[in-house]
C-alpha cells in the first residue's frame, strides 16, 4: 500500500462535477452524479471513476488504502480562488467600531483600515506570517478546501510584497493545501503615492513585476480597479504589461462603483474578474463572450452589508460563475465555505447545484486549472471531500455548518472533522 | 486530582458575564471582564474567580487539572435556550424546492412541511431519535454550547410527544451537555384536529400534560401562538392550565403576524417569549415590565428570508434579550452559534457585548436558570469555553466561524476543536 494510493467505495453519491473547463450558464446545474460510486487514486492522481461494482471489478485492494463512504456524499475538494490569507495583525476591535457605525475616516485616523494591516504586515517577520498563514490554511482545509489562491497586497512596497509571496511559496511547499500565488502590489494607494497612482503602477511595472517573474513567485497579477484607487487607464496599463511578462490576469472589478472593470477584464482577457457587485449589463455580456470567469464574493457583501452581485443575471447571460471567500482581515474576515454556500443559495438565487459548481470546477477555471483540479475525472489530482451526510443537498440545507467529514488531498487522508467527546 | 476539579489560569480575558438575573437594556453591554484572569472549579462548581495572582495565592495545584489559557479569552458556556433538536427525518431536498421558489402548499402536497417531520418522528424508534439527537448535541457542544433547551412537538399525539421527551431525558443523563426539556404538544394542528384547535388544547390539558407532569418529563410548556395555528384564547387557556400544574411557560409569539403573543406572554408571566418578529410596541413594553425574556432567533429569519426582530427597540424599552438557534429540520436547520452571532451583530444592530450577554446570562434567564449557569460566578456550574483568540471580539470579527477552541463542562474538558493535519 503506497501513500497517495487510495480507493473510495460505496459513495452514496459521487458528485463528480465532471469537466475540464468552466461550466457556463445552464451547464452549472450539471453535477454528474454517480450513485454507489467509487474512485481510484494512484500516486495522487485519479485513475478510475464509476460505479463501485464496475470500478472494483479487477482491483487488487491490497495496494490501496480503502475508504468506505457508504451513506456519504463524495465531492471534489473545494477551490477557494480569491483570498488574502497571508497578513500581519488582526482588526478585531476595528470591526466593533464599524459595527457601531463609526465613520471610516475616523477609523482610519485611529490607525484602522487597510493601512493598519499594511503596517503590521511590513513589521511581521516571515516566520510570523508563515505560522499564521499555515494555521489559516489548515482551517480552510477543514472546510474542504484543497486549493487556495492567495494574494500579496499588504506590503505596497516591493520588499514586503516579495516577503508575502515568499511566505506563500514556503507554505505551499509544506502544507497539503496547494497555494496559487497572485501578485497584487496594486491593492491600494499608500500615502507615499497619494494622488500618484500612475507613478505607482509604473514603479510596479519597472521594479516589482520583473523581480516577481524572475523568482517565479506568482502566477497571477491582480489590481483593485475602483474609483479613488486605480483607474481604468492605470489598470489597463498594468494588466497589459503584466500579460506581456507572462502573468495571467485577475481584477478586483466593479465592487463599489460601476467603473467598467468587467469590460476591461474582457478586453485584456483576464482569467477572472472578481466582486462585480456593480458590473454593467454590457460588462456581463462581454465577460460571457470572452470567457472571463465571474468570481463572486458574497462574504464581503454580507460583512459590509452591501447588495449581492447579480449571480442569476450573469448565469443567464452565459457567464461562468465561481464563488470564493475573499478571506482578509478587514472587509471579509471569514474563510467559511458554509457561509458562502448559505449566502449564495438563500440570497443570490443560486441553486445548490450551481453553488457546488461555482466552488469546484468553476473555482478551478478561475485559476486556469480546470484541466487538473475541480472535478472527479480521470487524470486530475485526487483531491476529494467526504460529507457526513448522504447527499450534496446537506451542504446548503445544514445552513452555515461545515458538513465536510474528511478531506483527502492527492490520495492521502489529511483531515478528519468528526467531533469526539473527551473524558467520557 | 479529582474529576471536575480544574483551574484555568492566565486567561487573557476572563469574560465573566457576571450576574444572577437577566441583564436588561443597557446592562447587556456589561461583560465584567477580568484581565489575566483565573477560575477555580471544584466538584464541577466554580469556587473562585479573579486575577490569576489573587486566585492562585494559596492554591494547592496538585489537586486540580490546570489549564493555561495564556493568550486566550475565556467565557461561560453558551446557553441555547430554544431548539427542536430531537426529530426524525431530514428535509434536505425540500429545502432545495423552497430555494427555487416552490409554493408551500405544493411542497406540502409532495409530502414536505412540518407534517413530514411529524410522520418521520412518529415512525422513528427511541433508539434512532437518541442516536441522532445525541450526535446533534455533540455538534452543539463543539460550538461552545453547554446547556440546551429541547422541545417536543413533532409527535402531535401523546405517545410520540412522550417518546420525544423520554429520549431527551435519556440523552440528558448520558451526554455532558445539559438538556432542559419543554413540552410543546401544541406545535401545530395536525389533520385529525383540523379547524378544532380548541379541542386539541383541551385534549392536551386533560391527557398529555398530566402524564408529562407525573413522569417529570418537562420543565416548560410552550405553544405556537400564530394566525391559523393556535389563537390567543387557546394559548391563554393552555398557558394558564399548564402554569397551574406547575410548568414554567414559554411561547412562540408574534413570528408571522402581530397577534398579541408578546402581550399574552407578559399577562401570563411566561419566562420567555420567542421569535417576536412582529411584536408590537405595547407587547415589547409589557414584556420589559413583566420581566419576560425576549428570545430572538435570527437563524430562522435568515433561513426564511424574513426581516429580523427589532432587537434594539427591545433593549431600549428595557427588555432582556436572549439569542438562540431555533435548530429544527424545517425553518432553521442550523445550530451554528457563529451564524447567530454574525446575524445579531451585522443585521440586528446588537453590539458584540450585547450578543455575548444574550447567549450566556440572558440565555440562562430564558430558562429561569440564571442562578446556576450563564456566568462565571462563584457557586455556578463550571461550564466554560476557551477561545483560540485573545479577546471576545473574535466571536463577531471571525464571521460565521467557530472560534471556540476547548469546552469545559462542570470542570471537565469535554471538547477540543483544534484541527490536526493527518499523515504529515
Ligand atoms: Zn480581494
Ligand atoms: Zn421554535
Amino acid at each position: 500500500m503506497k501513500s497517495g494510493n487510495l480507493i473510495i467505495i460505496n459513495a452514496a453519491q459521487l458528485v463528480t462535477c465532471s469537466g475540464s473547463t468552466a461550466k457556463k450558464g445552464a451547464a452549472m446545474k450539471e453535477l454528474g452524479i454517480i450513485e454507489n460510486g467509487a474512485l481510484v487514486i494512484e500516486d495522487g492522481i485519479i485513475t478510475r471513476v464509476g460505479s463501485t461494482e464496475t470500478v472494483m471489478a479487477d482491483i487488487d485492494k491490497s495496494l490501496y488504502e480503502v475508504v468506505d463512504a457508504a451513506g456519504k456524499a463524495v465531492l471534489p475538494g473545494f477551490v477557494d480562488s480569491h483570498t488574502h490569507f497571508v497578513f500581519g495583525g488582526y482588526r478585531a476591535e476595528e470591526f466593533s467600531w464599524r459595527l457601531r457605525g463609526d465613520d471610516y475616516m475616523d477609523i482610519m485616523n485611529r490607525g484602522g483600515g487597510i493601512l493598519s494591516t499594511v503596517q503590521a504586515t511590513r513589521e511581521a517577520t516571515p516566520e510570523e506570517l508563515y505560522t499564521s498563514g499555515y494555521q489559516r490554511l489548515t482551517d480552510m482545509l477543514a472546510n474542504g478546501v484543497t486549493t487556495v489562491e492567495g494574494k500579496s497586497g499588504y506590503g505596497l512596497d516591493t520588499a514586503t510584497e516579495l516577503k508575502q509571496l515568499e511566505v506563500m511559496q514556503a507554505i505551499d511547499s509544506h502544507h497539503p493545501v496547494d497555494v496559487v500565488p497572485t501578485y497584487m502590489g496594486a491593492h491600494a494607494v499608500p500615502p507615499e503615492y497619494k494622488d500618484r497612482g500612475g507613478a505607482m503602477i509604473e514603479a510596479i511595472i519597472q521594479q516589482a513585476l520583473p523581480l516577481v517573474k524572475e523568482r517565479n513567485l506568482a502566477v497571477f497579477c491582480d489590481i483593485f480597479t475602483e474609483k479613488n484607487v486605480f483607474s481604468i487607464e492605470e489598470s489597463r496599463r498594468l494588466m497589459t504589461a503584466a500579460q506581456e511578462m507572462g502573468f495571467k490576469l485577475k481584477m478586483h472589478a466593479d465592487e463599489i462603483v460601476p467603473l467598467g472593470g468587467a469590460e476591461l477584464a474582457a478586453e485584456v482577457g483576464a482569467v477572472s474578474a472578481d466582486h462585480l457587485l456593480q458590473a454593467s449589463d454590457e460588462g456581463i455580456r462581454r465577460m460571457a463572450q470572452e470567457n472571463v470567469v465571474a468570481t463572486l464574493l458574497p462574504g464581503t457583501a454580507f460583512s459590509l452589508r452591501e447588495k449581492y452581485a447579480r449571480a442569476r443575471d450573469m448565469m443567464e447571460a452565459g457567464c461562468a460563475v465561481a464563488l470564493a471567500s475573499d478571506f482578509n482581515p478587514g472587509s471579509c474576515h471569514t474563510e467559511s465555505i458554509p457561509l458562502i454556500i448559505a449566502l449564495a443559495t438563500l440570497y443570490m438565487g443560486m441553486t445548490p447545484e450551481e453553488t457546488i459548481t461555482a466552488l469546484t470546477i468553476n473555482g478551478a477555471a478561475a485559476l486556469d486549472m480546470a484541466d487538473t483540479i475541480g472535478s472527479l475525472d480521470v487524470g486530475k489530482k485526487g483531491d476529494v471531500i467526504i460529507l457526513k451526510d448522504p447527499s450534496y443537498h446537506f451542504l446548503s440545507y445544514h445552513i452555515g455548518v461545515n458538513v465536510v467529514e474528511r478531506v483527502i488531498k492527492k490520495g492521502r487522508l489529511v483531515m478528519d472533522n468528526r467531533h469526539q467527546l473527551l473524558n467520557q
